[in-house]
């Protein structure tokens, strides 16, 4: 089992790991201090592909989280309107946005993740504009020249990740000035790397950042989306883009038995895991981009038109347990109004629809206990002891007539396991265990002093913090 | 042919007109005054029957518009919020409601044609339930007795019908004291009496009002819409539940391919018809009503996530040209919050889309010219002449060479007839004529003074307003 | 004393009285039917007269609540923008109006008393627009054909007056249909026909409406209000403008001591009145004009800026207890911005405290008992009796002694006679009676079948319903 | 003269000045980079002290703006409501207090200068809670513990001072390290560091941060502010707190009258000014706390009740060109409701009138040139050269016939002197030089290598930038 895609940061401390070199004192990771962290900009494996200098875009991640920060940059101030509708939205200067002054002002949209936290991303590029001479904050250019900064934020804690590192001004500004043209990453990244779905119905799938791109005659437009909602993505045809589905379900069930058959279609599900009372914070946060020039109330009505066109393909949407915004922005590049707001508003769903389905990351299997398969001996030695993961947890590894249990030793659980009595975990080979369930849930002993949950692109990292 | 389900009073006024023994001077219908139309009340072919006493119903319909109004009564005050999310709504004292105090204040909720004309059928239930002594102004009781009456209304006029009829004071006191629990009027009735579906892609099908009871324990859930979109109303595997079709669309033409094909899809269709001016005025209102206890947050919530969920329904949804408005009730009679928020969103969205579906009444078929079909004698000899339907609304008949030709001699156009040169009214048979075309139309003369246009639900009845 | 300013209708039935020839039945005034009120056109003894051909006013009253309307008519529409800020609004259409748009679709504007009631004010122009055929509903026009009417009430019931009459529809299309150009009648007339204010402080002084004009230049701006406010109504040196003052207070009070003292300076108030329950509802509702042409966003910093300004000439304002809504009009008749949005703020909020100064009606003086008055003979034989106000006021009279007693036998109290046990009806002359107190309060018998409280523009007249 | 009241940073960069000894490179104060900058925390000669443990409060400034931060924080968690009033106000989250829940998530509301770019001082302080482990975003709490953090700003740039540093997210964390009890500076502190008055009528005072509390029976109410309003900040008798006066005023000038004379009042004004495009950036941000536990509609009613009561203490209030936002919050500590709404509201609102007037610092006085006054050898041997305060503004002084001359030589004025042509510099004395007009204006020549404008609590340093 490969672990990929690290940082070089992640890496190298993966690598100290590995080797067993690493000194026993409480690593670096467990502290809130996030001064150590990398960013990493740009990171790309799948992206959209588009041709419209009007629109920079950049991301910025921090792999041990993992969490991330999208930045949209519009050289040009162009005009924008926001639409709040979710049940925990997080925004910045909506109350001025919302005057609907008809001249366009908007530099950057940021989307982050940490919660509220990742508001700090917002307001750290407009500092960031202001800090590179951009925007100066000089009250005597002929054009405003303050940074108007908007942005807002996913939940990408609680049971997603087993620590709380949130995007910060050093990423955001990181990300800010990696802002590039035409090319926007997909998946996993930026703002939603740590991103899941479906939270609802319990599929707790793996999500992320998508994007899509029409034009029509010289009309363009750009639609791009972080994806964490609680309900299902759902594609046109009602198939779910991605879930773990319960035991029940038909292979092909689609959206809208969920939906009909509810509250019979949750009998098994995310609501029934241990980590309760975190499966429901999630939040969808989508910007779309049009060049034709729009009166102020025609750029509320495009947002509110795609917004709403947004609960055919998240099902349920737009709930208390989600923070959903959505930003519309008109670069104005286009005059002479050649679409009316209603065809405007459809052209524009659908290419949200397509950003949405394009979110969606390759999910990690799950991986069944294998009969026969048994702990390595190098495992049984070294495994014991107690992994530190962050601040609030801590798993604590035993061994028993050459069996391995865990139990969860901090303040918070670990994924399935919980505090109350040691859980067996089940080989799957001579280093990886697992806890069967619903979900994919690997722990790989290095053989040194860490533990690797999940090893591969959403990993956490552990650190013995006992003496061996 | 039959004429069927007139009032009295129109049955009436056509029996004089098929005796050919009415006055030549101007008709009534044509006039504004409205004083000699004869409401009524709680007509029904098709209900929804649910055990809910604490909502009383009651409708009123004036035939000659056709339009009507709807009123759900709450007779212990409830708790209501409203989330108005179309381009053109029309609302009542939402300013109070927004101010979110937490106290069950409202009395009634009117539905009601007849664009911002249709409140005063708002306003007059509350004048109504002062009249009747029930709220009385009394500003000295304990409990608040001024009525809160809220209520939208759509738009029903422009090239819907060929008059401007309102649902008005004294239309909407009639349905007000006629209301009654457990019954619900379904399809074109009510306020729903002449409502329409799908002009954005050129449907211009039939549409009501309808309406849906789930009960899931004890708690009860109701949903209740007019639904009058410039979308199409489609079922939940994407069928469109009423369209006239264009004729290069496949026969099982899914909601989904309309959309993403777009503008591709829109070819040929209501934008392209006679009544371009008026092709963009729509509203679906709706109501949502629950019996669990409610905070103010949590019930505005059930209306945005429920508001939102019928963008699935609808497509597009919320667009400029509808003036869409849900409202949320609640109750209280059940306390201790047995769902939770999502949760009871997600069952109320259901219930809507229940509702929805529920509103759609059979179509009238669109009726071809028949190859060898004859004016009869009598026709000929009668037919000639100017036919009155409203005040801007004239239809010149003319005859030459044994065929009938049709001009709009008044401001409006009469459906597909225009103002340019005459059309040949093409034979059916000995009575009936149409002129060829994606929708229903029939011109039947009755041999004497009058043209009923489109015999049925939504007849249209012109009088002779030239001397034979 | 005479019983002046009174309607034909009421001279009629007063007269009546007086004679004693009216029958022993509950009079109509009792009921709460409303058709046999008669409307009283813009009537006027104090006006503001100014040129500005754009805005049209009309009233109408019925001298039986009393109670009234006003309506503001635009012949050419005009844009508009609402900021309601009490916490108790009345209002129409507002939802459509926050959208945004920028083009002019005002007709008119509607104020009422009668609370919510009062708001059929508003969509009965809208009607009387469209059974005028001047706003058709015709959606085949080029410019828009619906009629736009907003507007907004006072809560004028309670203790104010002893029947709760409302401004209906009939009302209302007569004052619109009065509408002229040029005169707006001053104080207690049309909307403000019984408006109070200062009951924060026990004042209950007589309001109404006021209006002023101000032309700078091209610059045109009015500003018109109807004055019901909670708090007291100030002018620019902080002289209370109107009040009945309690007894502890200097002659000179200003507002600042009233407010900076509160709770003290309340010690003895209207809190204390007989009419706790009614004491607290109140409004104030402007609308502030101009005539140069603004973006949508500064017509609604015009109505926010004179709003807010308000605050200065009422102490305190938008409090719960009021309901306060400006509606700020831009006809459009200038262009090229000469005045700066504050700049143009400031001359609409001084323009508006002009307004609400000139608002303010001649109070009605504090009559005390007179030592040594004594009933007439022909009172004393005749005064015994139960006379009814409206369904809910009957006020009992008997003789004892040579003396009279009041006390109230319908579920509401008689200003300051309550149920409890007979009060003293103290004389002031031979047919003149009070109770005293801090506000005005006299009872006249008229030696007849009736009685009159408060002779005078706010009189309210009863009438036996007990054989003599 | 004696340059009083700086940080030591400053002290010593310009002791360094003074003494000469000071490199020629271009100053670290003219670069954008800001993390040599010192906060100095909770400086403070007049404060308000009063005993309410739930609150805590620390300021933070950079004195080479200077600028500054004031964090108010709740231990326990509080309830909050928003009220955003002004024409370009800056906020943060204000979408989810919007939505009304009824229980209390506020941590902390930060105050800050630096326009927009000061909202980073808001997220700032969020994170810090996270760093500091206080609210560590694990979800798996029982109460929430996301750190809630709401926040305005003033604009301090433009023509206040010569620079554009803003509070930034180290200033902001010192400051809310620094949060204790019963102590809040008074005057131009905190985020009132470098805030002005009365703009509108050319008064352009210096103001500052203000607080007052009340406590009535059990009853705790504290108000605070920033004043910074583009109108003047008046007291309870209509006598301006704080204003450089126009030549042709009244020594007892009240705002009434500057009001209602408009626009005579302003015919000599700050417009006339050489900072025109700077003058009409303002806002004044404030705070109402109470103890009393509120509803959450009450909670904003109180907030629009005390907002709209400003507009007495401020005139004109509310413009375009202010950002007014106020808080108001429930510590929740008293139950039972002692006081009713209105009531409450005036309490609060007396108090926060109290708080403004408390902001107003003492005013520098204008000093005139010195008839007689000679610049000293040394400062003509040494002044000439071009003196750097920030990257946009040079002043370039050149001697000619033992005369000083200042012109503009950055993308700046400085101040009142302009770019067209050198402007006397008049002596004072040896060493110090004005440019008579309206306002303070003083150039104080050190002997070395810096020039002082204006010394004293809001001094601007520049430092010579051409070989000498």
């Amino acid at each position: 089992m490969t672990v990929h895609k690290q940082t070089k940061g992640t890496k190298a401390l993966v690598a100290a790991m590995l080797a067993g070199t690493m000194a026993m004192a409480v690593p670096a990771i467990a502290a809130d201090d996030q001064s150590h962290l990398e960013p990493v900009l740009n990171s790309t494996d799948r992206a959209l592909t588009f041709d419209w200098p009007a629109i920079e875009i950049g991301t910025g991640e921090y792999e041990d989280g993992p969490t991330g920060v999208t930045v949209f940059r519009f050289k040009k101030k162009a005009l924008v309107q926001v639409d709040a509708r979710g049940g925990g939205p997080g925004t910045v200067n909506t109350d001025y946005v919302a005057l609907g002054y008809d001249y366009p002002e908007l530099d950057t949209i940021v989307f982050a993740g940490g919660s509220w936290y990742g508001l700090e991303a917002t307001t750290a590029v407009a500092t960031g504009l202001k800090d590179d001479g951009i925007r100066s904050g000089d009250a005597f250019s002929l054009e405003p020249n303050i940074a108007m900064s908007l942005g807002s934020i996913i939940f990408d804690f609680g049971s997603r990740r087993l620590n709380e590192i949130y995007p910060d001004k050093r990423l955001a500004q990181a990300a800010y000035r990696a802002t590039r043209t035409g090319v926007f990453p997909l998946g996993a990244r930026g703002a939603g790397r740590f991103a899941k779905s479906g939270g609802f119905f319990g599929c707790n799938a793996f999500s992320g950042q998508g994007g899509a791109f029409r034009q029509v005659g010289d009309l363009k437009i750009a639609a791009f989306v972080v994806a964490n909602p609680y309900g299902v993505i759902n594609d046109r045809d009602g198939k779910l883009a991605a879930c773990y589905k319960a035991m029940g379900w038909p292979a092909d069930v689609k959206v809208a038995d969920l939906m009909q058959d509810f509250p019979e279609s949750r009998k098994e599900g995310w609501a029934g895991g241990a980590d309760k009372t975190a499966s429901n914070k999630n939040t969808t946060i989508s910007l779309v981009v049009v060049n034709q020039k729009l009166p102020v109330a025609d750029l509320k009505r495009l947002a509110v038109q795609v917004h709403t066109s947004m609960g055919r393909a998240i099902q349920p949407f737009a709930t208390q347990f989600d923070g959903d915004v959505l930003y519309a922005v008109s670069t104005g590049e286009i005059e002479g109004a050649p679409y009316s707001s209603p065809d405007l508003g459809v052209l524009a769903s659908e290419t949200m629809w397509d950003a949405l389905l394009s979110s969606v990351p390759e999910q990690p299997v799950v991986v069944a206990p294998v009969a026969g398969a048994k702990p390595s001996a190098d495992t049984l030695k070294t495994a014991a002891g107690t992994y530190r993961f962050s601040q609030f947890v801590d798993l604590e590894v035993t061994v028993k007539d050459g069996k391995l249990y865990g139990r969860a030793a901090g303040k918070r659980t670990v994924y399935g396991i919980g505090h109350e009595k040691p859980v067996e975990l089940q080989a799957v080979n001579g280093t990886d265990f697992t806890v069967p369930g619903r979900y994919p849930f690997i722990l790989h002993f290095t053989g040194g002093d860490n533990l690797v949950v999940n090893p591969g692109h959403w990993q956490q990292v552990g650190m013995r913090v006992t003496p061996q």
